[in-house]
């Protein structure tokens, strides 16, 4: 039950706040004013709440835990359900949205929050924070003017190839980094698809666990990775980045 | 005149630092270790050695600002050049690159430095920071599982209009967010041809002054942006992403 929006009150400010992409120490990676606020926020939207309560309680919370309110933004929840939780930014409060892993509404599903609140007319905050999209491009050495992510490749071996090829060939031809991640458990078949498919000449960069305890990351020529044993990527996510 | 590498010698780190996008207090951008790591190095490759003391100028630094030695990475530095800059990594030490604004080697010339220091198998460290690119990306409420940021549209009218049209298509044809920017004073123009060129039902996002003091960010469809007064762009720094 939500009471009519009073003319009167300013709307509140959904902040998208960007979570740990490794167990490393929170002073690593999220600046201290996206600390202080995301602390102070009584309402989140989170991926997943288990890990969303996991980050907040390496913050100096301004109230109890399990006094915040944590949506949870599964495949079931549908738009009049998110307008429904986006309530308290009409009332004048603030909101937090929050990924499982790294900036929200960036490779998840939390862009359909955002997209209702621009609706909404709603003023968003993007705070600072981890993304490994940007800490592989800055780390790879590859062409950073230009660059398509990708999300995953197809899994089926002959769709993949063939996918690898054409965007090698959309590389050489735009001078366009390409970037795709994988599923840990299927890191080394991927490595193993881009150093078969693709042209010895090409650059690619492979770059594991990023902020983490296991973090490598390593650039060189297709030529160069087959001559090299396959490095160990099983338990860690991983970007790959290449560059024809 | 530098010293052959002695072999017991473990190289050294090259700290990719990431510095503001505007005016605003490092706290808000620039997480605390990253803040120590920066202020702890004696030496720096800059794209602007002016830009990169204002940014020293904000740490705790445990050397005197002027004894840390800042190269510029202008367009007349060539590779043998730069090897030789990075030659106290050879030597053990580690080293700095930053940017004019936000994370080097993304949209600017640093990823030649990040190029050389693999080929040089110099372990590089990314840091966590601004860019606008992320920001813009998670503020829009696009498609964030699928993206393409190009850097600059051409400037001629009709070469201009074709590959907004094709970034369109592109668009609607791979559910990707198309991303790109343009100088100040061609924001206006820019937007100007945005909503002239794209169809009407495209959602265009226009992202002003990220992390700034005047930053406002807003995404609407081109009908909507058709009935709106051109916004405010003329003097930040803009991002435009558009999905059809």
């Amino acid at each position: 039950m939500t009471e009519p929006r009073p003319s009167a009150v300013t709307t509140g400010t959904l902040h998208l706040i960007p979570v740990g992409l490794s167990e490393q120490p929170i002073n690593n990676w999220l600046p201290a004013s996206a600390q202080q606020k995301a602390g102070a926020l009584a309402h989140y939207i989170a991926e997943n709440a288990k890990t969303a309560r996991a980050f907040l309680k390496q913050l100096n919370l301004t109230q109890p835990l399990q006094t915040i309110n944590i949506h949870t933004l599964s495949s079931r929840a549908d738009d009049t359900m998110i307008r429904q939780w986006l309530t308290p930014l009409l009332q004048g409060e603030d909101m937090g949205l929050v990924s499982e892993a790294g900036c929200p509404a960036v490779a998840d599903p939390g862009a359909r929050v955002v997209a209702l609140a621009h609706q909404l007319k709603i003023t968003v905050k993007p705070w600072v924070g981890p993304s490994s999209i940007v800490l592989g491009l800055m780390a790879s050495g590859l062409e950073g003017q230009r660059f398509a992510f990708h999300g995953y490749a197809p899994v089926k071996p002959d769709a993949r190839k063939l996918q690898l090829k054409q965007w090698e060939q959309i590389s050489q031809r735009q001078k366009q980094s390409q970037l795709l991640i994988e599923t840990p458990y299927r890191n080394v078949a991927m490595f193993q698809s881009l150093i078969e498919t693709l042209a010895p000449q090409t650059r690619l960069c492979v770059a594991r666990d990023l902020t983490g305890e296991h973090e490598w990351v390593k650039t060189r020529t297709i030529a160069d990775w087959r001559r090299q044993p396959t490095p160990d990527l099983a338990s860690w996510p991983t970007l790959f980045l290449f560059q024809a």
